[in-house]
């Protein structure tokens, strides 16, 4: 890629994205994409009717949502969504520093030194700029034993300190929101409860009956109460058929007109008969509900050997928590319990050995996934050649010919099938941690996001790095003492490619999926026609965390590892941060509403995955400095990824326990707090039945008065 | 190694077994060296003075030792010793077990077939069966490509199978001991306590009224009392140097006469006066007795910021231990205590960084060590060549030109040069784990263990196996791919080298070493003159677990590795079990008394290494039939590593937990029969003193009245 190609592209993406953002100020100020822009307001003003008339100012567009969106402190946001947001915003703060700090140093220093070389170009001709390579401004441009490596070097060494220190800082910047956060939480039904599985149900008595047995011997002054987990499955696909219906029924009753009630009935009515579709919906409303009814009373016998237990206080809980329960490890083990809506109902495989299996062939599944990914992608790109759609598409020959159409086609048609196949990942990678045996949606999205972190990684960045076959990528890491060699061969090369894919990719991919959020947008389009519903069920997403945050660390991974390979990508780096930084603000602050808390749970893989970004570059640098023929500054890198190495561990000791668990100092001040709060009794009350099963809960829609034929869903269980 | 040289081998050392044990039935029987053979005995009878007179019985030989140390069932043993002692024992008992099964398949299959076949050797000459290289009997014989492979196959598959049934039932049966153990034990200090470091110390208060406040504050109901370790390394010494001082002279005082108390002063005599020794041991005694009070006195304030805490039940020392109990992960730490008597007091190195900095270093200087040994091992044995020797002492050329003396010293030379070294190593082993922060000998001595078992494993099993230089087979590792190949290539060359060692090396040292205790006694031996002091130092010994185990561990690594290349070495493995079982069932009977009991916690160490040894002879099975040309059997072995790795898993989450914790359930049941016996309120006070540092207690040795004038040692703390 040359300069001036590079700057045609930057150019046109910064086109796209006034493009975009003046259509967003516009779009986002029409009512009736309210519930898309800003589901969150619309739930909180449900009801209350702010759709006023037209408005000549709607049609301009206004950057007010920018400031809206910078102004709010950390703690006004953390007020209005969550722990997890301000972890999640905290990122975009801490790659801001990271990548501030390498674009100085590489852009004011490594760039020139990279430029003056004369590795590839002998010529220092400025006028011809615009028709440089990109290489140019790569180490690939620095002579071959050249002194000025050194600088490299040590840019390498300043730079490492640097990350470690902005790592620690916000490892213990964020260790203390996490305790300030806990201090000045209510009391919660998952900081009172465990989980407990494997319960050993002798013949004779219930599962029920084991467990108030067990915990009122052990445990007779914390123990307050318990729910046994049942097999629900069937149940809750009736119910929610039931409920389906129930609202459709209610919907065509008071909205149609008598003649849309009927409908074409048999062979596209040529002998049909015009049937009451009312009548029809109401006789199968019947049949479900006989069909809940019956599942209801089989439910009561199909009991898992798992249960929620409560506990009167947080260290009572910590307790059975922590110390192992019975003298078989295998029985009693204790799980940290969800938050009651995070909680996953139906993946309760019941067996300590089948829960072991599932999480087995999940790993499985996953690692054949990452690595075999890209043979069907390339086999289907690959079918796409301009010889074969004229094969098979003859009609298309005349305007395949046209030069500006082919390059379209060649050009574009196979990232765009890549970009397809992607976008099938993360729900496979989600639907994959749910059959882990996660018990809550936290803990699988957490899961898919480690899945996808790799996923990424493998895929983009190795598979866009190593060229060969899969196999040989594969044999690369079963020859260790070759990798940094291999990299640093392979490194460099692409850095003109990410750095184009950053500019492209990474704007205008961020900006049209974030901010008009196109991808719930088409979904709601193609959805509406085929499920014939109406919108009732409006929702506020929740960020998908386990498709975002690989996305951003993607990101930072490049930015370290190119840091002093290429360090032209740390500016466009840099416009990527502020723009996430400012989107993501304006989401959390409009879109997206917390759907559970892991009080920052997240930031250990940010973490992690930062580390290994610092070794791999280590690793590559290695490599370089003894390709580039100067073999003491490669041997005087081997400390430093063990360094960082040592210092991961440090942090890990120090830092990782309080992401785990609350110690007995905390526990025991917010005990004692609740002793004298005089609302406890009734927290108790809530507590006990917050973990029932939904299924087995009482419907949510309670029927007309008319409908008195059918008392069932009204009456619950 | 010819059949006839292997026979004539079996005799010679059958041989010296029968007269080592004849020698051994002898020499025990008499008086004198009951200290040596019988230790524990002398200890239990301490001043009951058995010493009969002249019998002619102590001259013959008799066997009724053997059956004594046969007869004695698990549960008298346990009586007798500790639960490690058994657990020692039934590794013999699952050797045993193993190499029977593997006796039977491999002598009765797989034998018969790898002598019919015919790649190394073509005719069945039964007649000329003495001149027939071992090889004949191993899998080099077997024709490449030969159907009987899948005899090996099988075998393979099947003692696998049978291998990981028998671990699984021993790892239950000492798991089921261990609480059986637990369940009949009396109340112990270790059980009620625990280590706290780390403890936060603000200026203005002392650590003891830091960590009063804390434990008093979050445990108010079951804290009962706390010690503050100091820093004593000095005083010990010193009271230590007093102690040896003031027995010598009471020793002198009492049993010498006046004309020896006196000795030559100055150069020898020449210009020398007699001085009154009483006199001048009294003076140094003094001045030692002066140091020790100022050491004592500012002893107080030398407070580690560590403290032994207990608490009045075995529940709240579990809650303290299993939850973090500060904000900040490294303060507050806490730790299982180790019973009083095991504490290693010197080490207790006051921060959480020095801590693990030095456990680091440890780590890097064992890994030096092991990887490293040889090489100083192969210069000094590559000076005693012949020709080295005579130019150093020209007198020695006469007598170095006789064969026998010369094939003498070029035979046996290096290997005791060998021997020599490795006899430094179990004590540098111990020296380094003790600076690695272990708080108990008993921690140390596992970690030494675990240490020693790799240092075998890496300089005798590998460095015999794989020739060429050490960063040759370190490099090995840095290309997994290949070491199916080349250990499938290397190790069966080696076989009878390994089977010459278990029948020399094996037996003979073992008889050797443990039946003649001939450490101890020439260490006593060479101790006696130097130390010049009395033997009322009398200590029973305590079993070498850190140099043992690894010993046997070693052997069980030959027979499952060996067990389908060469399997002639069984029968040999077989007998030396069979010794190791009746020998340290005698030592155990008669020498070795427990210092601490760790419940078995030695177990996991076994059951891991068996499963590398598996996971060995896996991956060099899969080399050898790859070798062998039958590539399909060499894939369909590749699922048995897995499959042993996955029951490994399998193992340490069903067992591993019961050797790390007591359950909630033990816990408590224990805690209430405390409640209702009337010598708890004793235990208690006992408790609160348990872990007072011993250098702090009054001296041992209180001091004959007629001292009057050095009043200190008597007086103490």
């Amino acid at each position: 890629m040359i300069v001036w190609a590079l700057l045609t592209s930057v150019g046109i993406n910064l086109g796209l994205c006034l493009l975009f953002v003046t259509l967003y100020s516009v779009l986002r100020k029409q009512p009736s994409n309210l519930e898309v822009y800003a589901p969150r307001l619309v739930a909180a003003k449900e009801g209350s009717g702010q759709k006023n008339g037209f408005n000549f100012e709607r049609l301009l567009p206004t950057a007010g949502w920018v400031k809206r969106a910078w102004q709010p402190s950390e703690d006004e946001l953390l007020s209005v969504t969550s722990l997890d947001a301000v972890v999640f915003i905290r990122i975009f703060i801490f790659s801001l520093r990271v990548f501030g700090f390498a674009g100085i140093i590489g852009v004011l220093i490594l760039l020139p030194i990279n430029y003056l070389g004369s590795q590839l170009d002998v010529d220092f001709d400025f006028s011809d700029l615009p028709n440089k390579s990109l290489d140019s401004f790569s180490i690939s441009n620095v002579n071959d034993g050249s002194k000025w490596l050194w600088v490299h070097f040590c840019a390498v060494y300043i730079f490492s300190g640097v990350v470690c220190y902005l790592l620690h800082y916000e490892y213990g910047y964020i260790s203390s929101k996490r305790y300030t956060h806990y201090y000045s939480s209510k009391p919660q039904p998952h900081q009172f409860a465990i989980l407990v599985r494997g319960i050993p149900v002798s013949s004779g008595s219930s599962c029920s009956e084991t467990v108030e047995r067990f915990f009122t011997e052990y445990y007779p002054s914390t123990y307050l109460s318990h729910v046994v987990v049942r097999r629900t499955n069937k149940l809750q696909r009736l119910t929610s058929d039931a409920e389906k219906l129930y609202r459709r029924l209610v919907h065509l009753k008071s909205e149609t007109k008598p003649q849309q009630r009927s409908r074409c009935d048999g062979f596209c009515g040529l002998f049909g008969r015009k049937v009451d579709v009312l009548d029809q919906y109401g006789k199968k409303l019947e049949n479900l509900e006989d069909n809940v009814r019956m599942e209801k009373l089989s439910v009561a016998g199909k009991e898992v050997p798992a249960a929620f237990v409560s506990f009167k206080s947080r260290l009572g809980a910590a307790i059975a928590l922590h110390i192992q329960q019975g003298t078989n490890p295998t029985e009693w083990v204790t799980e940290r319990a969800p938050e009651p809506q995070d909680v996953h109902w139906p993946f309760f495989s019941s067996s300590f050995m089948k829960r072991w299996i599932s999480k087995l062939v999940v790993v499985v599944a996953c690692a054949a996934l990452t690595i075999l990914f890209l043979i069907p992608v390339v086999i289907v790109q690959g079918l796409t050649h301009l010889e074969q759609l004229e094969m098979w598409f003859p009609f298309l020959k005349s305007i395949l010919k046209l030069t500006v159409v082919s390059e379209v086609i060649t050009g574009y048609l196979p990232s765009l099938i890549l970009q397809l196949f992607l976008s099938f990942v993360p729900p496979i990678m989600i639907m994959l941690s749910s059959m882990e045996g996660c018990i809550s949606f936290s803990q699988i999205e957490k899961s898919a996001c480690t899945k996808m972190l790799w996923f990424t990684i493998w895929n983009i960045f190795l598979a866009n790095t190593l060229s060969g076959s899969v196999l040989y990528r594969f044999n690369i890491f079963l020859e260790p003492k070759k990798i940094p060699g291999i990299l640093a061969d392979a490194v460099p090369a692409q850095a003109s490619f990410f750095i184009a894919y950053v500019v492209t990719s990474g704007w205008t991919s961020l900006l049209s999926s974030e901010l008009f959020r196109l991808h719930p947008l088409i979904s709601s389009i193609i959805k509406r026609p085929f499920s014939g519903e109406d919108d009732d069920e409006f929702e506020v997403p929740s960020i998908p965390y386990h498709s975002d945050i690989p996305k951003v660390l993607f990101f930072g991974l490049l930015g370290i590892t190119y840091f002093f390979l290429a360090p032209l990508i740390l500016p466009f780096l840099l416009v990527y941060c502020c723009l996430g930084y400012i989107i993501y603000r304006n989401q959390l602050l409009n879109v997206y509403a917390p759907k559970y808390e892991t009080g920052g749970r997240f930031w250990p893989t940010v973490h992690n995955s930062t580390i290994f970004s610092l070794v791999l570059m280590h690793v590559i640098a290695i490599g370089i400095f003894g390709l580039k023929k100067l073999s003491l500054a490669s041997s005087l890198t081997v400390p430093l990824p063990i360094l960082t190495l040592l210092f991961n561990e440090y942090c890990r000791q120090r830092f990782l326990p309080i992401f785990k668990d609350y110690p007995v100092e905390c526990l025991i001040k917010k005990d004692r707090e609740d002793q004298n709060d005089p609302t406890i009794a009734v927290f108790y009350d809530k507590l006990s039945t917050a973990y029932k099963d939904p299924a087995l809960m009482p419907i949510r829609h309670p029927r007309s008065t008319d409908d008195h034929n059918l008392p069932l869903l009204q009456a619950g269980v």
